[in-house]
C-alpha cells in the first residue's frame, strides 16, 4: 500500500473548470424533462403496461464498458427514450392492476423535484430542522385524516417491511429482562424461546423481519384464517397458551388490514385483548388498506387501531405519493428509540436542541434519511382530504362495478369479498371441473391479457385455486379503463375457452 | 365492525372528475420548479448554510390541522419558499463541510425527475426489466472504475446502515450448521455465542447491525488502532484466539476505508489473511473513501478489497449522486439470497425468465425497490470516469492546500493525516495547555463558525481531545470557498481568543 506523499500535488497550479452541470444547461435540460414528463403523463395509455422485453435485451444495448469521457445530457436522454423506455414496465399506466398498484402523482413529483435538489439528509433535527419538523405535521395531518387518536408518534421509512423490522425489534426490546440489545442471543442457556403471531395471509415481510432479528422463520406460528381469510383469533389464544406451556415466550402478533393476497381484514379488537392479556406488541400492517380511512365512511377498517403499538401505513401505495413513502405510527417510540439509538461523537451537537423534537436518525436503521415529507405535504394539501377521499371511492365504486358484471357471468367465479378496491376471481368454464385443469386455464388468460399490453393483472392462490387479481388504485385508471379491461377478459376467455 | 354492503354504492353515477394533476397544470409548475432549481444552484452561496431557525419554529407557522379542501399549487410552492426553505440546512451550498458532504449533481436531480415520474418498482426483473438491468450495468460500470476484479456482485440499497445489515445478515447465515434462519437463537443451549469484530473508530452502523440482528452489541469486539486509528491486525488475531478459546464463535471482521472520524483507512491485505484462516465474513466498509479509488491515481485505498466478501461504496456521498444510493458488492450473493429470498405466491412469476438476471428483492430487507439506477447512470455518463476523477482530484487539492496553510500557523494543530480530502485540526493558542480549556475553546470557535451560515464544520474526539472536521467532497466547494474559509478561522480564531 503505496500513499502519495501531498507533494505530488502541485497546490498553486489553477484549478481545472469543475463543479456541477451549469444552471443554465440545467435548465434546459430540466425544461426538456418536464415536457417529457407531461407528455409521458398525456400519453400513459399508448405504452404496453407490462414490458415485452426479453431478459437480458436491455443490458445489451448498452456499453458493457464505463465510460470515460463526459457524454452529453442530450445524448443521455435520448438513450433513456430508446433504450430504457421500452423496459419499463407501466406501474403508472391505469392498466396496471397488479399486485397493489402504487400511484404517484403530479404534486409528489414536483414534491420530490425540489427535494433532489435540496438533496438535505433529515438524519439530525439541525441537519435540516423543516425536514424534521414537516415530517413529523405531514405524519400527524395523515393521522387526522385516518381518524385516529392523538398524540400518535410517526415517522417515514422507505417500505412497510423496514417498517415491520423496525416495529418486531422494538416488541424484541420490549423484553427487557432479556437484555437481548447488549448480549445477543446465541449461546444464552437462560434465555426462554422467543415467538410470534401472525396469520396464513400475512405480508412475507413478517417472515424476513424474523429471519433477520434472529428469531427464526419456524418460531412465526402463522394462525389460521376463517372463510373469509381473516386471522382467528379462538386458534391464536389456544396457540398462545401451547406456546407457554411449552417454555416459549411469545412477544409480538401482526394483524393486516388489507391483505396482499385477498385484502382480507383481520379483527383487531379481540386481538388487542388477546395482546393486553398476554403482554405482547400488536403491530398492523395496513400498508394498502389503511389509507382507504381517508375516506370517512372508510374509518371502520382501522376500528381497534388506536390501541395497537404500531401501525403501518403507505402512502405510496393509495395515497398517490410517489415511492418511497411508508409511515410507521406508534403508540411506544420511547421503546423503537430504545432499539435504535445509538449517537456517535460525530453527531452529537453541541448546542442541545428542544427534546421534544426527534432525530429521527434514533427510530430506524438508516442512518441517512431522504427529505421524503415534502412530496406527501405537496399531495396531501394539493387533492386535501376530500380530494383524496374522492378518489379512494370511485376506486372502490369502479371494483363494485366490475364485481357486479362479474356476478351477472356464470363463467366468472368471485373468490373473495372486495372490502377495498381488489377483485380476486378466476373464470370457471362449466364444461371444466378438474382444478389443475382450471389452473392451468386460469394461467394461460392471465399471461393472454399481460402480453396484449394493455393490462398487467397478477395472481395469488386461495386454497391451491390459482386467483386472478385486479387491483384497483391507480390515480389515472377511469371507468372507461374498467370497461375496456370487461371486454379484453371476456375476449380473451373466448380465446382460451377456443384454444 | 359494519362493512357497508355494496349495494351503497351507486354504479350507474356519473363518475366526478378525478385522476391526476392536468398535464398542461404540470408543465406550468414543473418549469416552474426547475426555475426555482436553477435559481437555487445559482445562488446557493447566498444561503446560510446551517439553518438558522430554532427548534419548532417550522412547525410553528405551519397549519396544525390535516387540509380538507384541496390548495393550488401555486401556494404550495410559494409556502415552500417562505416556511420552509428557512428551515433547510444546505448540504448542496460549497460550504457545507461538516459530517461527509453528500453531493448531487445535475443529472442526478433530472434522472430522478424521470425515475420518479416512471414511479416503477424494480422488486422483480418483470416489474421493469430496465430498471433490474440498468442497476446490474451501473453498478457493474462503477466496479470497473474503482479497479475491481469482475465478476462481482452488485445492487443498491437506501444507506450504507442497511447494506452492513445485509451485509453481516449473510455472514450469519454462513453458519449454516446453526440453522439460524430456521430456528432463531433464542434459548437454543446448544448454539455457540457469536462475535464479530471491528475497530474503536468504527461507524456505529456496525454495532446497530449487530443489535438489530441478536448479535448483541457487547458481542461486537472493539479492536485497538495503531497511531494513524488503524485497526491492529496483531491485536486483532489475539482477540479472536481468545475469543475461541472462550468457546465463542466469531464470524465477521468490518473493516473500513475511510472512517467517519478521521478517513483513515484499516490495513486490508492481512485482514483478509487473519479472515481466511479463521473462516470469516471480510466486510469493508467504503462508503466515503472507496469512490476515491475512481481516481486512478487513487485505486490503492481498495488494496485487498478484491477479496473481501462485501463491500460498500456510497456514489451518493462522494459520486455526485442523489441520496439514496449505497451500493453493496459481494462475492458471495448466493449466501445473500439465502439470508433473504422469499417468493410468496403473489410474486412467482408464471412466465419464469432467464436464471442469470436477478430479482433484486430477494437480496435485501425492501421488498419496494426505487429505479435508482437512472440517476447513477446518467451522473456516471454525464461526468465520466475522467470528470468524477477529476472533482475528487480536485477535492483532495483543496485539502492539501488548506493543510500546508494550517501546518504554516503555530496556533492550529493537524490532527490526522489527510488521506482524502478530510482535514483534521484544533486549534492550540500558545497559552492555553489544559486540554478541558482546549476543548470548549475548539467547541466555541466551531460554533461561532457555524452560527456565521457561510461555513458548516462537525466534530469529533480524538484520544478525548475535541477535533474539528473539514470535510471536502461537494460539487461546488472551489478554491475561492476554501481561501475564504481559511480566513474565517483566522478571524474566529481571533475572536473567540479575545472573548
Amino acid at each position: 500500500m503505496t500513499i502519495p506523499s501531498p507533494s505530488s500535488f502541485d497546490a498553486e497550479h489553477e484549478p481545472m473548470s469543475l463543479g456541477d452541470m451549469d444552471p443554465q444547461e440545467f435548465r434546459r435540460y430540466g425544461y426538456q424533462a418536464v415536457d417529457w414528463i407531461a407528455d409521458y403523463l398525456t400519453n400513459i395509455r399508448g405504452y404496453p403496461v407490462l414490458s415485452q422485453v426479453a431478459p437480458g435485451e436491455i443490458q445489451q444495448l448498452l456499453p458493457q464498458t464505463a465510460p470515460h469521457a463526459p457524454e452529453s445530457m442530450q445524448d443521455i436522454l435520448a438513450d433513456f427514450d430508446t433504450i430504457i423506455m421500452p423496459g419499463i414496465t407501466h406501474w403508472n399506466a391505469p392498466g396496471f392492476l397488479a399486485y397493489y398498484s402504487m400511484s404517484g402523482s403530479g404534486p409528489g413529483i414536483i414534491g420530490e423535484m425540489l427535494s433532489n435538489a435540496l438533496n438535505v439528509n433529515a438524519m439530525l433535527w439541525r441537519t435540516s430542522p423543516a425536514a424534521t419538523e414537516l415530517e413529523q405535521v405531514t405524519v400527524d395531518w395523515l393521522r387526522q385524516m385516518l381518524g385516529l387518536p392523538a398524540p400518535l408518534f410517526g415517522f417515514i421509512n422507505d417500505t412497510a417491511s423496514s417498517g415491520i423490522l423496525v416495529a418486531l425489534a422494538a416488541a424484541r426490546e420490549a423484553q427487557s429482562d432479556l437484555a437481548i440489545h447488549e448480549q445477543g442471543m446465541a449461546g444464552r442457556t437462560e434465555l426462554p424461546r422467543l415467538c410470534l403471531y401472525t396469520s396464513q395471509e400475512a405480508h412475507s415481510s413478517v417472515d424476513k423481519a424474523a429471519i433477520v432479528l434472529g428469531i427464526g422463520q419456524e418460531n412465526v406460528r402463522k394462525i389460521a384464517t376463517d372463510d373469509d381469510l381473516r386471522l382467528d383469533p379462538v386458534i391464536l389464544e389456544q396457540t398462545i397458551q401451547q406456546d407457554i406451556a411449552a417454555g416459549y415466550r411469545p412477544f409480538a402478533v401482526i394483524a393486516t388490514i388489507g391483505t396482499t393476497s385477498t385484502s382480507s381484514i383481520d379483527p383487531i379488537p379481540p386481538l388487542v385483548t388477546i395482546c393486553q392479556k398476554y403482554n405482547l406488541w400488536l403491530h398492523v400492517d395496513a400498508s394498502y388498506g389503511g389509507a382507504a380511512a381517508i375516506d370517512p365512511e372508510m374509518r371502520w377498517v382501522l376500528a381497534g387501531c388506536e390501541q395497537a403499538d404500531s401501525l403501518i401505513i403507505n402512502p405510496h401505495k393509495w395515497v398517490f405519493t410517489q415511492a418511497d413513502c411508508s409511515i410507521l405510527y406508534t403508540r411506544k417510540p420511547e421503546l423503537i428509540k430504545a432499539a435504535f439509538s445509538l449517537v456517535p461523537e460525530f453527531l452529537r451537537s453541541t448546542d442541545q436542541h428542544d427534546e421534544s423534537i426527534p432525530n429521527l436518525m434514533e427510530y430506524g436503521i438508516a442512518l441517512g434519511r431522504r427529505f421524503r415529507a415534502l412530496k406527501l405535504w405537496m399531495v396531501l394539501r394539493y387533492f386535501g382530504q376530500d380530494g383524496l377521499a374522492a378518489r379512494i371511492r370511485e376506486h372502490r365504486r369502479l371494483a363494485q362495478l366490475l364485481r357486479q358484471w362479474m356476478a351477472e357471468d356464470p363463467e366468472v367465479e368471485i373468490m373473495a369479498p372486495t372490502l377495498f378496491s381488489l377483485v380476486c376471481f378466476r373464470l370457471h368454464p362449466q364444461n371444466i371441473d378438474d382444478e389443475n385443469t382450471l389452473n392451468m386455464f386460469n394461467e394461460t388468460f392471465m399471461n393472454r391479457i399481460n402480453a396484449n399490453g394493455h393490462f398487467f393483472l397478477s395472481h395469488t392462490k386461495i386454497d391451491g385455486k390459482l386467483t386472478l387479481r385486479i387491483a384497483i388504485g391507480n390515480i389515472h385508471t377511469n371507468e372507461e379503463d374498467i370497461q375496456q379491461l370487461w371486454g379484453e377478459i371476456q375476449r380473451k376467455k373466448t380465446e382460451v375457452k377456443h384454444w
